[in-house]
Protein backbone atom coordinates (compact mmCIF):
# COMPACT_ATOMS: atom_id res chain seq x y z
CA UNK A 1 0.00 0.00 0.00
CA UNK A 2 2.62 2.37 0.90
CA UNK A 3 4.48 1.58 -2.61
CA UNK A 4 0.88 2.15 -4.53
CA UNK A 5 0.60 5.60 -2.62
CA UNK A 6 4.34 6.70 -3.25
CA UNK A 7 3.50 5.57 -7.09
CA UNK A 8 0.86 7.90 -7.06
CA UNK A 9 2.72 10.58 -5.65
CA UNK A 10 5.21 10.63 -8.11
CA UNK A 11 2.59 10.92 -11.00
CA UNK A 12 0.87 13.80 -9.43
CA UNK A 13 1.76 14.95 -6.17
CA UNK A 14 -0.80 18.05 -6.06
CA UNK A 15 -3.96 15.67 -6.91
CA UNK A 16 -2.42 13.37 -4.15
CA UNK A 17 -1.87 15.78 -1.35
CA UNK A 18 -5.25 17.56 -2.02
CA UNK A 19 -7.26 15.38 -2.17
CA UNK A 20 -6.20 13.85 1.53
CA UNK A 21 -6.32 17.23 3.00
CA UNK A 22 -9.84 17.74 1.57
CA UNK A 23 -11.10 14.67 3.30
CA UNK A 24 -9.50 15.65 6.44
CA UNK A 25 -10.48 18.59 6.90
CA UNK A 26 -13.81 18.61 6.03
CA UNK A 27 -14.11 16.01 8.79
CA UNK A 28 -12.48 18.04 11.07
CA UNK A 29 -14.64 21.50 10.39
CA UNK A 30 -17.85 18.94 10.26
CA UNK A 31 -16.97 17.97 13.88
CA UNK A 32 -16.74 21.26 15.41
CA UNK A 33 -19.41 22.40 14.22
CA UNK A 34 -21.24 19.45 15.16
CA UNK A 35 -19.81 20.18 18.53
CA UNK A 36 -21.34 23.41 18.64
CA UNK A 37 -25.01 21.43 17.93
CA UNK A 38 -25.49 22.87 14.10
CA UNK A 39 -28.17 21.90 12.54
CA UNK A 40 -26.85 20.16 9.17
CA UNK A 41 -26.80 22.57 6.85
CA UNK A 42 -24.29 24.70 9.53
CA UNK A 43 -22.58 21.03 9.72
CA UNK A 44 -22.10 21.28 5.65
CA UNK A 45 -20.96 24.82 5.78
CA UNK A 46 -18.70 25.00 7.99
CA UNK A 47 -16.84 21.10 7.23
CA UNK A 48 -16.81 22.84 3.39
CA UNK A 49 -15.46 26.13 4.63
CA UNK A 50 -12.95 24.30 6.34
CA UNK A 51 -11.99 21.89 3.43
CA UNK A 52 -11.71 24.71 0.64
CA UNK A 53 -11.46 28.22 2.52
CA UNK A 54 -7.25 27.77 2.54
CA UNK A 55 -7.43 26.52 -1.21
CA UNK A 56 -9.19 29.03 -2.49
CA UNK A 57 -7.12 31.71 -0.60
CA UNK A 58 -4.14 30.38 -1.76
CA UNK A 59 -5.49 30.21 -5.72
CA UNK A 60 -7.11 33.92 -5.36
CA UNK A 61 -3.39 34.76 -4.02
CA UNK A 62 -1.41 33.37 -7.05
CA UNK A 63 -4.33 34.61 -9.38
CA UNK A 64 -6.39 32.04 -10.64
CA UNK A 65 -9.92 30.80 -10.58
CA UNK A 66 -10.32 28.70 -6.87
CA UNK A 67 -10.26 24.72 -8.05
CA UNK A 68 -13.41 24.50 -5.76
CA UNK A 69 -15.33 25.99 -8.41
CA UNK A 70 -13.87 24.17 -11.60
CA UNK A 71 -14.10 20.72 -10.69
CA UNK A 72 -16.75 18.77 -9.02
CA UNK A 73 -14.61 16.22 -7.87
CA UNK A 74 -13.65 18.82 -5.14
CA UNK A 75 -16.97 19.35 -3.80
CA UNK A 76 -17.46 15.74 -4.05
CA UNK A 77 -14.62 14.74 -1.63
CA UNK A 78 -15.49 17.66 1.12
CA UNK A 79 -18.93 15.91 0.79
CA UNK A 80 -17.12 13.00 2.02
CA UNK A 81 -15.72 14.00 4.41
CA UNK A 82 -18.55 15.48 6.42
CA UNK A 83 -20.77 12.66 5.71
CA UNK A 84 -17.36 10.47 8.07
CA UNK A 85 -17.98 12.97 10.77
CA UNK A 86 -21.68 12.51 10.95
CA UNK A 87 -20.98 9.14 11.12
CA UNK A 88 -18.40 9.73 13.74
CA UNK A 89 -20.82 11.49 15.57
CA UNK A 90 -23.63 8.60 16.01
CA UNK A 91 -20.53 6.40 17.20
CA UNK A 92 -18.97 8.64 19.22
CA UNK A 93 -19.80 11.48 21.95
CA UNK A 94 -17.44 14.33 21.03
CA UNK A 95 -16.05 14.03 17.87
CA UNK A 96 -13.95 16.90 17.58
CA UNK A 97 -11.39 15.49 20.69
CA UNK A 98 -11.54 11.62 19.22
CA UNK A 99 -8.04 10.76 18.42
CA UNK A 100 -9.39 10.16 14.55
CA UNK A 101 -10.27 14.23 14.12
CA UNK A 102 -7.11 14.95 15.57
CA UNK A 103 -4.95 12.34 13.21
CA UNK A 104 -7.05 13.68 10.24
CA UNK A 105 -6.09 17.26 11.49
CA UNK A 106 -2.27 16.70 11.54
CA UNK A 107 -3.20 14.72 8.26
CA UNK A 108 -4.81 17.54 6.60
CA UNK A 109 -1.95 19.89 7.65
CA UNK A 110 0.36 18.31 5.69
CA UNK A 111 -0.90 17.58 3.03
CA UNK A 112 -2.18 21.04 2.65
CA UNK A 113 0.73 22.48 3.62
CA UNK A 114 2.21 20.63 0.67
CA UNK A 115 -0.47 21.33 -2.20
CA UNK A 116 -0.03 24.74 -1.07
CA UNK A 117 3.92 24.59 -1.80
CA UNK A 118 3.61 22.83 -5.09
CA UNK A 119 1.32 25.45 -6.48
CA UNK A 120 3.40 28.03 -5.34
CA UNK A 121 6.24 26.65 -6.79
CA UNK A 122 4.42 26.47 -10.12
CA UNK A 123 3.41 30.09 -9.78
CA UNK A 124 6.66 31.05 -10.02
CA UNK A 125 6.55 32.23 -6.41
CA UNK A 126 9.84 32.90 -4.97
CA UNK A 127 11.02 30.47 -1.69
CA UNK A 128 9.77 32.79 1.53
CA UNK A 129 6.29 33.05 -1.04
CA UNK A 130 6.20 29.53 -1.05
CA UNK A 131 6.71 29.11 2.71
CA UNK A 132 3.49 31.83 3.34
CA UNK A 133 1.88 30.07 0.38
CA UNK A 134 1.71 27.03 2.28
CA UNK A 135 1.05 28.21 5.57
CA UNK A 136 -1.92 29.63 4.29
CA UNK A 137 -3.24 26.72 2.46
CA UNK A 138 -2.90 24.86 5.89
CA UNK A 139 -4.19 27.22 8.65
CA UNK A 140 -6.53 29.42 6.26
CA UNK A 141 -9.54 26.81 6.25
CA UNK A 142 -9.85 26.84 10.34
CA UNK A 143 -9.29 30.07 10.47
CA UNK A 144 -11.98 30.88 8.82
CA UNK A 145 -14.44 28.47 10.70
CA UNK A 146 -13.43 30.21 13.54
CA UNK A 147 -13.92 33.55 12.45
CA UNK A 148 -17.37 32.20 11.45
CA UNK A 149 -17.95 30.51 14.97
CA UNK A 150 -17.37 34.04 16.09
CA UNK A 151 -13.96 33.24 18.33
CA UNK A 152 -10.65 33.83 18.29
CA UNK A 153 -8.92 31.54 15.61
CA UNK A 154 -6.73 29.10 17.47
CA UNK A 155 -3.17 29.55 15.17
CA UNK A 156 -3.68 32.86 18.01
CA UNK A 157 -2.95 30.75 21.01
CA UNK A 158 -1.99 27.32 19.71
CA UNK A 159 1.40 28.12 17.96
CA UNK A 160 2.73 24.70 17.63
CA UNK A 161 -0.46 24.33 15.08
CA UNK A 162 1.23 26.73 12.46
CA UNK A 163 4.80 25.49 12.59
CA UNK A 164 4.47 22.11 11.23
CA UNK A 165 2.77 24.01 8.17
CA UNK A 166 5.77 26.50 8.38
CA UNK A 167 8.07 24.14 8.71
CA UNK A 168 6.82 21.85 6.00
CA UNK A 169 7.06 24.67 2.98
CA UNK A 170 10.26 25.42 4.18
CA UNK A 171 11.52 21.94 3.93
CA UNK A 172 9.64 21.46 0.60
CA UNK A 173 10.97 24.62 -0.59
CA UNK A 174 15.02 23.15 1.06
CA UNK A 175 14.17 20.06 -0.82
CA UNK A 176 13.45 21.74 -4.74
CA UNK A 177 15.81 24.25 -4.14
CA UNK A 178 18.86 21.27 -4.28
CA UNK A 179 17.42 20.42 -7.72
CA UNK A 180 15.24 17.26 -6.97
CA UNK A 181 12.01 17.12 -8.79
CA UNK A 182 8.80 18.42 -7.26
CA UNK A 183 7.24 14.63 -5.92
CA UNK A 184 10.23 13.70 -3.68
CA UNK A 185 10.17 16.89 -2.42
CA UNK A 186 6.30 16.75 -1.60
CA UNK A 187 6.88 13.17 -0.33
CA UNK A 188 9.25 14.65 2.34
CA UNK A 189 7.13 17.41 2.82
CA UNK A 190 4.10 15.58 4.22
CA UNK A 191 5.80 13.45 6.15
CA UNK A 192 7.75 16.39 8.48
CA UNK B 1 -44.98 47.79 -16.22
CA UNK B 2 -43.77 43.91 -16.01
CA UNK B 3 -43.75 44.10 -19.33
CA UNK B 4 -41.25 47.03 -19.43
CA UNK B 5 -39.15 45.39 -16.49
CA UNK B 6 -39.11 41.66 -18.69
CA UNK B 7 -38.52 44.15 -21.56
CA UNK B 8 -34.92 45.36 -19.70
CA UNK B 9 -33.66 41.97 -18.16
CA UNK B 10 -34.15 40.50 -22.14
CA UNK B 11 -31.51 43.24 -23.04
CA UNK B 12 -29.64 43.30 -20.05
CA UNK B 13 -30.24 40.85 -16.84
CA UNK B 14 -27.05 41.59 -14.97
CA UNK B 15 -27.33 45.18 -14.80
CA UNK B 16 -31.23 45.06 -14.25
CA UNK B 17 -30.50 42.06 -11.27
CA UNK B 18 -27.21 43.94 -9.72
CA UNK B 19 -29.38 47.45 -9.72
CA UNK B 20 -32.29 45.97 -7.80
CA UNK B 21 -29.81 44.03 -5.72
CA UNK B 22 -27.15 46.89 -4.56
CA UNK B 23 -30.24 49.29 -3.52
CA UNK B 24 -31.61 46.25 -1.69
CA UNK B 25 -28.63 44.93 0.49
CA UNK B 26 -27.74 48.35 0.59
CA UNK B 27 -31.06 48.69 2.58
CA UNK B 28 -30.85 45.93 4.42
CA UNK B 29 -27.22 46.45 5.67
CA UNK B 30 -27.81 50.27 6.73
CA UNK B 31 -31.41 49.00 8.35
CA UNK B 32 -29.06 46.61 11.07
CA UNK B 33 -26.17 48.94 11.44
CA UNK B 34 -29.20 51.79 12.75
CA UNK B 35 -30.26 49.23 14.85
CA UNK B 36 -26.71 48.70 16.49
CA UNK B 37 -27.24 52.50 17.14
CA UNK B 38 -24.09 53.30 15.00
CA UNK B 39 -23.53 56.66 13.53
CA UNK B 40 -24.15 58.19 9.50
CA UNK B 41 -20.54 56.90 8.81
CA UNK B 42 -20.82 53.39 10.70
CA UNK B 43 -24.21 52.95 8.81
CA UNK B 44 -22.69 54.12 5.46
CA UNK B 45 -20.12 51.50 5.67
CA UNK B 46 -22.05 48.57 6.96
CA UNK B 47 -24.57 49.19 4.09
CA UNK B 48 -22.29 49.48 1.51
CA UNK B 49 -20.32 45.93 2.55
CA UNK B 50 -23.42 44.40 2.40
CA UNK B 51 -24.24 45.75 -0.95
CA UNK B 52 -20.75 45.24 -2.38
CA UNK B 53 -19.22 42.37 -0.59
CA UNK B 54 -20.92 39.34 -1.98
CA UNK B 55 -20.39 40.88 -5.80
CA UNK B 56 -16.53 41.57 -4.82
CA UNK B 57 -15.83 38.68 -3.58
CA UNK B 58 -17.57 36.60 -6.99
CA UNK B 59 -15.07 39.00 -8.87
CA UNK B 60 -12.03 38.04 -7.23
CA UNK B 61 -13.36 34.54 -7.47
CA UNK B 62 -13.71 34.93 -11.17
CA UNK B 63 -10.71 36.54 -11.83
CA UNK B 64 -11.56 40.18 -12.63
CA UNK B 65 -11.50 43.39 -10.93
CA UNK B 66 -14.45 44.32 -9.39
CA UNK B 67 -17.15 46.00 -10.72
CA UNK B 68 -17.74 48.15 -7.97
CA UNK B 69 -13.97 49.70 -8.36
CA UNK B 70 -14.70 50.12 -12.18
CA UNK B 71 -17.88 51.78 -12.55
CA UNK B 72 -19.43 55.14 -10.36
CA UNK B 73 -22.99 54.52 -10.58
CA UNK B 74 -22.10 51.29 -8.25
CA UNK B 75 -21.20 53.26 -5.38
CA UNK B 76 -24.41 55.99 -6.31
CA UNK B 77 -26.87 53.08 -6.22
CA UNK B 78 -25.43 51.37 -2.97
CA UNK B 79 -25.41 55.14 -1.17
CA UNK B 80 -29.28 55.39 -2.44
CA UNK B 81 -30.39 51.88 -0.63
CA UNK B 82 -28.35 53.51 2.92
CA UNK B 83 -30.22 56.65 2.33
CA UNK B 84 -33.70 55.23 1.93
CA UNK B 85 -32.41 53.26 4.88
CA UNK B 86 -32.17 56.43 7.00
CA UNK B 87 -35.10 57.90 5.55
CA UNK B 88 -36.98 54.56 6.82
CA UNK B 89 -35.36 55.21 10.26
CA UNK B 90 -37.02 58.64 10.70
CA UNK B 91 -40.48 57.24 10.22
CA UNK B 92 -40.23 53.43 12.03
CA UNK B 93 -38.90 52.76 15.19
CA UNK B 94 -37.33 49.45 14.31
CA UNK B 95 -36.45 49.40 10.38
CA UNK B 96 -34.00 45.97 10.26
CA UNK B 97 -37.67 44.21 11.13
CA UNK B 98 -40.10 46.20 9.21
CA UNK B 99 -41.28 43.43 6.07
CA UNK B 100 -39.99 46.83 3.51
CA UNK B 101 -36.58 45.80 5.08
CA UNK B 102 -37.81 42.11 4.76
CA UNK B 103 -38.71 42.32 1.06
CA UNK B 104 -36.12 44.26 0.06
CA UNK B 105 -33.97 41.49 1.93
CA UNK B 106 -35.73 38.75 -0.46
CA UNK B 107 -35.78 40.49 -3.58
CA UNK B 108 -31.92 41.21 -3.15
CA UNK B 109 -30.86 37.62 -2.28
CA UNK B 110 -32.60 36.71 -5.33
CA UNK B 111 -31.55 39.64 -7.36
CA UNK B 112 -27.66 38.86 -6.52
CA UNK B 113 -28.23 35.02 -7.30
CA UNK B 114 -29.41 36.05 -10.55
CA UNK B 115 -26.45 38.56 -11.14
CA UNK B 116 -23.38 35.86 -9.86
CA UNK B 117 -24.93 32.87 -12.05
CA UNK B 118 -24.64 35.15 -14.71
CA UNK B 119 -21.51 36.10 -14.41
CA UNK B 120 -20.08 32.93 -13.87
CA UNK B 121 -21.72 31.64 -16.46
CA UNK B 122 -19.93 33.98 -18.77
CA UNK B 123 -17.01 33.42 -16.80
CA UNK B 124 -16.58 29.78 -18.27
CA UNK B 125 -17.56 28.21 -14.49
CA UNK B 126 -19.22 24.66 -14.94
CA UNK B 127 -22.21 24.03 -13.90
CA UNK B 128 -21.63 23.25 -10.08
CA UNK B 129 -19.77 26.35 -9.43
CA UNK B 130 -22.13 28.41 -11.17
CA UNK B 131 -24.75 27.19 -7.87
CA UNK B 132 -21.49 28.09 -5.64
CA UNK B 133 -20.80 31.85 -7.20
CA UNK B 134 -24.48 32.95 -7.05
CA UNK B 135 -24.49 31.42 -3.49
CA UNK B 136 -21.20 33.52 -2.29
CA UNK B 137 -23.09 36.68 -4.28
CA UNK B 138 -26.49 36.47 -2.61
CA UNK B 139 -25.46 35.80 0.80
CA UNK B 140 -21.21 36.74 1.04
CA UNK B 141 -22.57 40.86 2.03
CA UNK B 142 -24.54 39.69 4.86
CA UNK B 143 -21.71 37.73 6.28
CA UNK B 144 -19.46 40.24 5.91
CA UNK B 145 -21.56 42.30 7.94
CA UNK B 146 -22.38 39.73 10.88
CA UNK B 147 -18.27 39.35 11.15
CA UNK B 148 -17.58 43.13 11.02
CA UNK B 149 -20.59 43.13 13.90
CA UNK B 150 -18.80 40.26 15.66
CA UNK B 151 -21.66 37.77 15.62
CA UNK B 152 -21.67 34.29 14.49
CA UNK B 153 -22.94 34.91 10.33
CA UNK B 154 -27.01 34.47 10.35
CA UNK B 155 -26.81 31.62 7.63
CA UNK B 156 -25.50 29.10 10.04
CA UNK B 157 -28.37 29.67 12.10
CA UNK B 158 -31.14 30.74 9.63
CA UNK B 159 -30.66 27.82 7.23
CA UNK B 160 -33.41 28.60 4.84
CA UNK B 161 -31.73 32.29 4.46
CA UNK B 162 -28.94 30.49 1.70
CA UNK B 163 -31.36 27.58 0.32
CA UNK B 164 -33.38 29.82 -1.71
CA UNK B 165 -29.73 31.36 -3.38
CA UNK B 166 -28.82 27.73 -4.31
CA UNK B 167 -31.93 26.73 -5.74
CA UNK B 168 -31.72 30.17 -8.13
CA UNK B 169 -28.23 29.06 -8.73
CA UNK B 170 -29.12 25.41 -9.49
CA UNK B 171 -32.97 26.80 -11.13
CA UNK B 172 -30.25 29.49 -13.64
CA UNK B 173 -28.31 26.20 -14.50
CA UNK B 174 -30.79 23.76 -15.55
CA UNK B 175 -32.63 26.44 -17.58
CA UNK B 176 -29.31 27.62 -19.88
CA UNK B 177 -28.55 24.00 -20.34
CA UNK B 178 -31.39 23.24 -21.72
CA UNK B 179 -30.51 25.81 -24.68
CA UNK B 180 -32.35 29.03 -23.81
CA UNK B 181 -30.30 31.71 -23.69
CA UNK B 182 -29.46 34.27 -20.54
CA UNK B 183 -32.41 36.40 -20.37
CA UNK B 184 -35.46 34.18 -20.19
CA UNK B 185 -33.16 32.34 -17.17
CA UNK B 186 -32.23 35.34 -15.17
CA UNK B 187 -36.15 35.80 -15.10
CA UNK B 188 -36.64 32.82 -13.65
CA UNK B 189 -34.18 32.77 -11.44
CA UNK B 190 -35.00 36.23 -10.02
CA UNK B 191 -38.58 34.50 -9.44
CA UNK B 192 -37.72 31.52 -7.46
CA UNK C 1 16.51 65.06 5.78
CA UNK C 2 13.36 66.30 4.69
CA UNK C 3 15.46 67.21 0.89
CA UNK C 4 16.65 63.39 0.89
CA UNK C 5 12.91 62.50 1.71
CA UNK C 6 11.60 64.81 -1.02
CA UNK C 7 14.21 63.53 -3.43
CA UNK C 8 13.31 59.34 -3.00
CA UNK C 9 9.54 60.34 -3.10
CA UNK C 10 10.27 61.97 -6.41
CA UNK C 11 12.23 58.73 -7.67
CA UNK C 12 9.97 55.71 -6.18
CA UNK C 13 7.26 57.16 -4.44
CA UNK C 14 5.54 53.95 -3.75
CA UNK C 15 8.16 52.18 -2.23
CA UNK C 16 8.91 54.95 -0.13
CA UNK C 17 5.37 54.79 1.07
CA UNK C 18 5.47 50.92 1.29
CA UNK C 19 8.56 50.37 3.70
CA UNK C 20 7.19 53.75 6.29
CA UNK C 21 3.72 51.89 6.54
CA UNK C 22 4.73 48.43 6.87
CA UNK C 23 7.60 49.26 9.25
CA UNK C 24 5.03 51.49 11.13
CA UNK C 25 1.54 49.04 11.05
CA UNK C 26 3.88 46.57 11.71
CA UNK C 27 5.02 47.90 15.26
CA UNK C 28 0.91 49.04 15.96
CA UNK C 29 0.15 45.82 15.18
CA UNK C 30 2.66 44.02 17.26
CA UNK C 31 1.51 46.82 20.09
CA UNK C 32 -2.33 45.46 19.94
CA UNK C 33 -0.93 42.21 20.70
CA UNK C 34 1.64 42.55 23.23
CA UNK C 35 -1.43 44.37 25.20
CA UNK C 36 -3.32 41.06 24.56
CA UNK C 37 -0.55 39.36 26.29
CA UNK C 38 -0.05 36.63 23.25
CA UNK C 39 3.64 34.80 22.97
CA UNK C 40 5.80 36.09 20.98
CA UNK C 41 4.48 33.61 17.82
CA UNK C 42 0.82 35.68 18.20
CA UNK C 43 2.90 39.27 17.91
CA UNK C 44 4.51 38.10 15.24
CA UNK C 45 1.06 37.08 13.56
CA UNK C 46 -1.16 39.81 14.32
CA UNK C 47 2.00 42.57 13.73
CA UNK C 48 2.34 41.20 10.07
CA UNK C 49 -1.66 40.91 9.26
CA UNK C 50 -1.87 44.16 10.07
CA UNK C 51 1.40 45.34 7.88
CA UNK C 52 0.48 43.15 5.20
CA UNK C 53 -3.64 42.62 5.14
CA UNK C 54 -4.31 45.77 3.50
CA UNK C 55 -1.92 45.58 0.50
CA UNK C 56 -2.26 42.33 0.14
CA UNK C 57 -6.26 43.02 -0.62
CA UNK C 58 -5.57 45.79 -3.08
CA UNK C 59 -2.95 43.66 -4.70
CA UNK C 60 -6.01 40.85 -4.98
CA UNK C 61 -8.66 43.72 -6.17
CA UNK C 62 -6.63 44.91 -9.13
CA UNK C 63 -5.36 41.84 -10.20
CA UNK C 64 -2.11 40.78 -9.16
CA UNK C 65 -0.14 38.76 -6.94
CA UNK C 66 0.35 40.26 -3.73
CA UNK C 67 4.17 42.09 -3.36
CA UNK C 68 4.57 40.42 0.38
CA UNK C 69 4.39 36.97 -1.61
CA UNK C 70 7.33 38.55 -4.61
CA UNK C 71 9.40 40.47 -2.11
CA UNK C 72 11.65 38.95 0.62
CA UNK C 73 12.13 42.88 1.82
CA UNK C 74 8.74 43.35 2.74
CA UNK C 75 8.50 40.39 4.93
CA UNK C 76 11.52 41.89 6.65
CA UNK C 77 10.28 45.53 7.13
CA UNK C 78 7.38 43.79 8.72
CA UNK C 79 9.41 41.87 11.00
CA UNK C 80 11.67 45.55 11.64
CA UNK C 81 8.38 46.26 12.81
CA UNK C 82 7.46 43.91 14.74
CA UNK C 83 10.97 43.76 16.64
CA UNK C 84 10.60 47.73 17.46
CA UNK C 85 7.39 47.16 19.28
CA UNK C 86 8.91 43.89 21.25
CA UNK C 87 11.73 46.68 22.42
CA UNK C 88 8.99 49.62 23.34
CA UNK C 89 6.90 46.57 25.39
CA UNK C 90 10.20 45.97 27.59
CA UNK C 91 10.57 49.97 27.97
CA UNK C 92 7.36 50.55 28.47
CA UNK C 93 4.11 49.47 30.65
CA UNK C 94 1.48 49.89 27.78
CA UNK C 95 2.88 49.84 24.04
CA UNK C 96 -0.47 50.73 22.62
CA UNK C 97 -1.33 53.74 24.11
CA UNK C 98 2.27 55.15 23.46
CA UNK C 99 2.38 58.31 21.35
CA UNK C 100 5.33 56.33 19.83
CA UNK C 101 2.63 53.97 18.60
CA UNK C 102 0.27 56.29 17.84
CA UNK C 103 2.03 58.36 15.72
CA UNK C 104 3.51 54.99 14.06
CA UNK C 105 -0.71 54.87 13.59
CA UNK C 106 -1.12 57.73 11.82
CA UNK C 107 1.82 57.92 9.35
CA UNK C 108 1.07 54.11 8.70
CA UNK C 109 -2.44 55.51 7.57
CA UNK C 110 -1.23 58.04 5.30
CA UNK C 111 1.89 56.09 3.90
CA UNK C 112 -0.86 53.25 2.93
CA UNK C 113 -3.87 55.95 2.03
CA UNK C 114 -0.82 57.10 -0.62
CA UNK C 115 0.85 53.46 -1.33
CA UNK C 116 -2.77 52.73 -2.73
CA UNK C 117 -3.71 55.73 -4.17
CA UNK C 118 -0.62 54.70 -6.58
CA UNK C 119 -1.01 51.15 -6.90
CA UNK C 120 -4.82 52.15 -8.11
CA UNK C 121 -4.22 55.28 -10.20
CA UNK C 122 -1.19 52.85 -11.80
CA UNK C 123 -4.12 50.09 -12.71
CA UNK C 124 -5.98 52.02 -14.69
CA UNK C 125 -9.37 52.05 -11.56
CA UNK C 126 -11.21 55.42 -12.45
CA UNK C 127 -11.14 58.09 -10.09
CA UNK C 128 -14.05 56.65 -7.04
CA UNK C 129 -12.35 53.48 -7.31
CA UNK C 130 -8.67 54.93 -6.48
CA UNK C 131 -10.48 56.50 -2.90
CA UNK C 132 -12.01 53.11 -2.70
CA UNK C 133 -8.59 50.87 -2.77
CA UNK C 134 -6.73 53.50 -1.05
CA UNK C 135 -8.82 53.41 2.17
CA UNK C 136 -9.07 49.71 2.06
CA UNK C 137 -5.03 49.54 1.80
CA UNK C 138 -4.62 51.96 4.92
CA UNK C 139 -7.51 50.24 6.76
CA UNK C 140 -8.02 46.74 5.90
CA UNK C 141 -4.62 45.47 8.10
CA UNK C 142 -5.72 46.98 11.07
CA UNK C 143 -9.71 45.66 10.36
CA UNK C 144 -8.33 42.31 9.92
CA UNK C 145 -6.24 42.34 13.13
CA UNK C 146 -9.72 43.19 14.81
CA UNK C 147 -11.25 40.72 13.43
CA UNK C 148 -8.62 38.01 14.39
CA UNK C 149 -8.80 39.34 17.75
CA UNK C 150 -12.49 38.91 17.80
CA UNK C 151 -13.55 42.29 18.24
CA UNK C 152 -15.95 44.92 16.39
CA UNK C 153 -13.43 46.46 13.70
CA UNK C 154 -12.42 50.06 15.55
CA UNK C 155 -13.32 51.63 11.89
CA UNK C 156 -16.59 51.36 12.51
CA UNK C 157 -16.96 53.41 16.02
CA UNK C 158 -13.51 55.37 15.55
CA UNK C 159 -15.00 57.60 12.32
CA UNK C 160 -12.15 60.15 12.27
CA UNK C 161 -9.80 57.37 12.01
CA UNK C 162 -10.57 56.25 8.07
CA UNK C 163 -11.58 59.86 7.42
CA UNK C 164 -8.30 60.58 6.76
CA UNK C 165 -7.54 58.17 4.81
CA UNK C 166 -11.04 58.91 2.16
CA UNK C 167 -9.36 62.68 2.13
CA UNK C 168 -5.73 61.73 1.27
CA UNK C 169 -6.84 59.82 -1.72
CA UNK C 170 -9.15 62.03 -2.53
CA UNK C 171 -6.17 64.35 -2.04
CA UNK C 172 -4.56 62.61 -4.60
CA UNK C 173 -7.20 62.21 -7.10
CA UNK C 174 -7.12 65.97 -6.99
CA UNK C 175 -3.90 66.16 -7.48
CA UNK C 176 -3.39 63.91 -10.10
CA UNK C 177 -6.32 64.83 -12.72
CA UNK C 178 -5.25 68.47 -12.95
CA UNK C 179 -1.93 67.23 -14.89
CA UNK C 180 0.58 66.86 -12.08
CA UNK C 181 2.91 63.53 -12.13
CA UNK C 182 2.48 60.91 -9.53
CA UNK C 183 5.42 61.84 -6.89
CA UNK C 184 4.57 65.54 -6.06
CA UNK C 185 1.05 64.23 -5.78
CA UNK C 186 2.23 61.65 -3.07
CA UNK C 187 3.93 63.84 -1.61
CA UNK C 188 0.60 65.90 -0.92
CA UNK C 189 -1.51 62.55 -0.35
CA UNK C 190 1.05 61.52 2.75
CA UNK C 191 0.82 64.84 4.28
CA UNK C 192 -2.72 65.04 4.49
Amino acid sequence: MVETFLGEVLIDPFAVMNTIGLVAFALVGAAKAIRERFDVFGILVVGLVVAFGGGATRDVLVGRIPLALQNVGEIALGTLGVSLALALSFLLDSPDDHPITLVADAIGLAAFATAGAIVATEAGIPSFGVVAVATINAVGGGAYADILLDRSPFILFEDFYASPAVLGGLSFWAVTTVGWTVAPAAAMCATV
